[in-house]
């Protein structure tokens, strides 16, 4: 950490700042640059409050010298992660690979998961998802079809071999969370603490949606957060940021895609359908999502979105699906990627 | 609801669109307004998705006719909610009282909460403020003192009759927190619903934070999970919104306090020391906010804020706060509010 | 325009209120939904106050019935609007067109000029950009060259018979832009609306520039501004929208895109350049650009970025250039757009 | 400027650069912090393009040592700055002033004028509002009355000795202003850059109001443009930032009054009537706007809001205005304020 102090601080303000910033066992080497005395920390530089020492009468400026997440950053591991799902070599995320994981917004009966789980395996989709639990900004909302649904997505994960990505919102469903492939974390869990802790213990790839006002450090905290508990099998996703623009529920913002592969060397994937809420975007926003560098796209896909239990406003067709496929492969010939 | 279709819609169109939603258990009325049929639904409005029906291509624009929140709406319980914590009749918020809550960001050790709530009761605060388990964007930053401190806010609370609030971020903590006199839900569980659903199940005032990107709508269908429960002693508070705007740690827009206390009866406090993350800034947000009608504060208070060891940078010194109180006194009267 | 009263407004109120209406010269009509008296406006419903109607105590809602923008919406204008810049045929924007504006920020000298001329021209943009006057945000900034650079401008034009994109910021200029091809309105003077007024009197085409806090339907008013003086030659541009996220200059939320084109029928490009202001970003937002349906781009390209007088830090190289074009050009293919 | 290079960057590249940046003519001192070389820059860093420096691959961060707003910001003139308008010893804003500028949104007639004059002046305004031209986001919504209406504003000014403020909007009208007190620049021209040059080269006070996307730098640098010029009678006024809140046109973000009084030494005022877009919300934040130190507001008052030719859903009335003088005059005491 270096920390610019102002120009009219004296040398003997410099020391006793010093002393106490060493007090937390921290090294602090002077320098003086033009007329600002700089104090260049080192040591375990995490045990000094940022906010508090920007806050501090005699400091201009605290810059970082390093990313604030060791284990999510690309400093420390240059490499792409590339996560291989349940073992499945045709189910890998990173590197290379383009994931497309499709399917309703929530499980709702036997032969809509069925027909669902053919269409998208045929049009290539690499996983399959659908809700238990919905997460609803109304208690008055159907909340998800609960564990009574399981049956029905296990059917159709075993029937056409597409491993499933369903969320979890409670932290005390884990243990029940067996047979999923991967584990979702909901925009509005994204910073829920002990249940990112929770899902650190566990070995399943966790696909953490970002919050539509998290920043990117956030983002990459929030992964911290699971990858300091031992599980390094994050995939990011965005799902859009909240702004001033009405027409689409939320913003989305692409330049996240290239700083977030920047700065990390995680797996980012899209979610245009929550991002846009609009089914008729869907096909725009996933093109533009491989043309500018993501990994893949979550897409809400259903056999009858008019009459669908959950967000079916934002639901493409099993044909519009099936076409998009066909768009994204010529896509990926150009980017480069497998699909 | 009201449903305005466009205005190229036939007759036949609308009466198959209508009959779909009846099927949902609603009642269709058919009307004419210029040259647009419209529809007009009664009954179990709830059974019908709104997102999906304004996806519909037929549907130009729909109207809610009541107030998604029936219990935290102004619309059936037109006076304003006023909570005596723990039946005391001096820890009273809402109606014309201004509550002040203030203390620590985190519990530190015994002098610590001691030296602090003597100071805030002498000012005259009404309630301490102390967190145990603190939520942090990094995982490796102090994560609050957990249960080791609790006796060091029970004796505070003894010793100085001050209720307590206290934040609770684990859903499986809640059987721990019944010496705790109101439970705060932080901004990052806003819509952590399992969550809401327990507290609702508790009778103990729950003091609910905005999250930074939450609209009013879904601050109070937030407050509309709890109070399904069965619990309606919601304290709301606002925090902060994210902007662009970079020298303060979000923006704090006072519209959201009238249209707060136009459209629910809940009383509705501000935290001017975690919206701005500035300390200086603090008494000038705290004096806006009882000027624009808000039911009180709270307020992040230490004894040596350049040593906290959490969140230094936005506690004010018991002095600033004994001068605070003095200015909000003055305020007070000018508002008609008890302190 | 259709006014739904609110379920408490007797029919006495609501002729009354009605009576008052028809004084600005409409012709109000009387409907009844479920338990709302409604009131469908026809005439000259541009002479009623929307805002204050809104605010009026007898109404809930207020809905228009068509959109605002008469000439700039597909409403009445159905097919894409193509535009020939100059009588050059390969010179078209709009409709299944691609067009690529490349250049400077800022004209420097003649050599640099020709040079980046040359370049661009052999990769394959179809117009040249370079700014003038340059709006920058101090006053001690480079201002532009001025008119002092004009004959560099002139010149590479001639040289390379590439038609010139230029910024207009005094609307006192105007009479010395006869031989530029394409007129630009630069963000900051999106709702400059004398300049606007003088622009409709003109029959240059016009490339206008979204402001970072603009709303879809104030961007399309604008370009209504310029329409209504008889000028239909409207080039739309999103440049970013101001946001939180402090990676990149602005976010670049591309649902705009799709929604721009479902709203009007004037060609849509995107600024890479300035809404990212970081060169490394430039190529993946423009392959996002034509993945979801942008009419082409205007990017920043430079022959010595680093020593480049203004914002050298956006301009990409004129390899980097190259090589974008090329891919460019296979996405176009998948588009089916011609470049 | 302090320039922080990575820390894998050498002596012999950090010498090159340092070369570079020496033929802009600034001298650079080189430093070393922990593992990082830092290059001081002093001399005309203005000739250094900023953006430039933090786009090279050497560049970890850059720190500007001083505010870019030289004559705007506090540094070099740290009183306030107390404008007395037209040599009116009762209408001065700034300093221990609190200035209140009302009148209707748009100069109507004779009689309106001189019945609002009479009001707001018998209830204690300071000041005359009144636009002539008005920036309307529809070419189709009344424009203001124009130049025809300049005799009712002077007539209004005359009789009640107001000192009048009103809008310039068009560069050609200038010198058509000489009866005018204060000339208001409004949001949407804040970075009409020749208009703000021609305000430098006039000596009357103008109030230059922040656009809804413009970050607190950008607004100082906006009044530098004038103050560049010789004009130092600048009034910064706070009329809303675009949020995702949706209930009030724009958010209200108090936390900008304290910045801008620290970083400036310019009188702040609030205009909570463009702001919200609301009238009844104008109380609350006009009493919040004193409450956090501003040093003013100017807010729309009419004898008959719902017929008002513009904007009338946001103005109050003249009894609204009135008795919320009185509740401000309270309010003045408690801040120390005269009215």
């Amino acid at each position: 950490m270096i920390i610019i102090l102002k120009n009219d601080v004296d040398r003997a303000q410099a020391e006793s700042f010093a002393a106490e910033l060493e007090k937390k066992g921290v090294t602090v080497e002077f320098s003086q640059i033009i007329s600002h005395i700089t104090l260049g920390l080192t040591g375990d530089t995490d045990a000094v409050n940022e906010e508090a020492v920007k806050a501090n009468c005699l400091v201009k400026e605290v810059i970082r010298v390093g990313e604030p997440y060791k284990l999510a950053g690309r400093q420390f591991h240059p490499d792409d992660t590339v996560i291989e799902v349940s073992n499945q070599p045709a189910a890998k995320i990173g590197g290379a690979n383009f994931a497309v994981i499709a399917g309703p917004c929530t499980v709702e009966n036997g032969g809509q998961m069925n027909e669902i789980a053919a269409a998208v395996k045929k049009a290539g989709a690499a996983f399959l998802r659908g809700g238990l639990f919905k997460p609803r900004t109304s208690p008055y909302s159907f909340q998800g079809i609960g564990f009574d649904g399981f049956s029905f997505l296990l059917n159709a994960k075993k029937e056409y071999g597409l491993p499933i990505v369903t969320e979890l919102m409670d932290i005390n469903h884990l243990e029940l969370f067996n047979e999923v492939d991967v584990i979702q974390v909901g925009a509005r869990n994204m910073q829920n603490y002990p249940l990112l802790k929770e899902l650190g213990r566990c070995r399943k790839p966790i696909l953490l949606k970002r919050g539509p006002a998290a920043s990117v450090t956030e983002l990459l905290m929030s992964a911290e957060y699971i990858m300091a508990g031992g599980n390094d099998k994050i995939i990011l996703c965005e799902r859009g940021i909240r702004s001033f623009n009405n027409y689409a529920r939320y913003a989305l913002d692409f330049t996240v895609i290239p700083e977030l592969k920047k700065k990390s060397h995680l797996p980012v994937i899209v979610d245009p359908s929550h991002a846009t809420g609009i089914s008729w975007m869907v096909p725009a926003m996933s093109k533009a999502a491989i043309a500018c560098g993501a990994d893949g796209i979550i897409v809400e896909v259903h056999n009858d979105p008019e009459n669908a239990l959950c967000d079916g406003g934002q639901s493409i067709t099993l044909e519009v699906f099936s076409s998009l496929m066909d768009s994204l492969r010529s896509y990926a010939v150009l980017e480069k990627k497998v699909m």
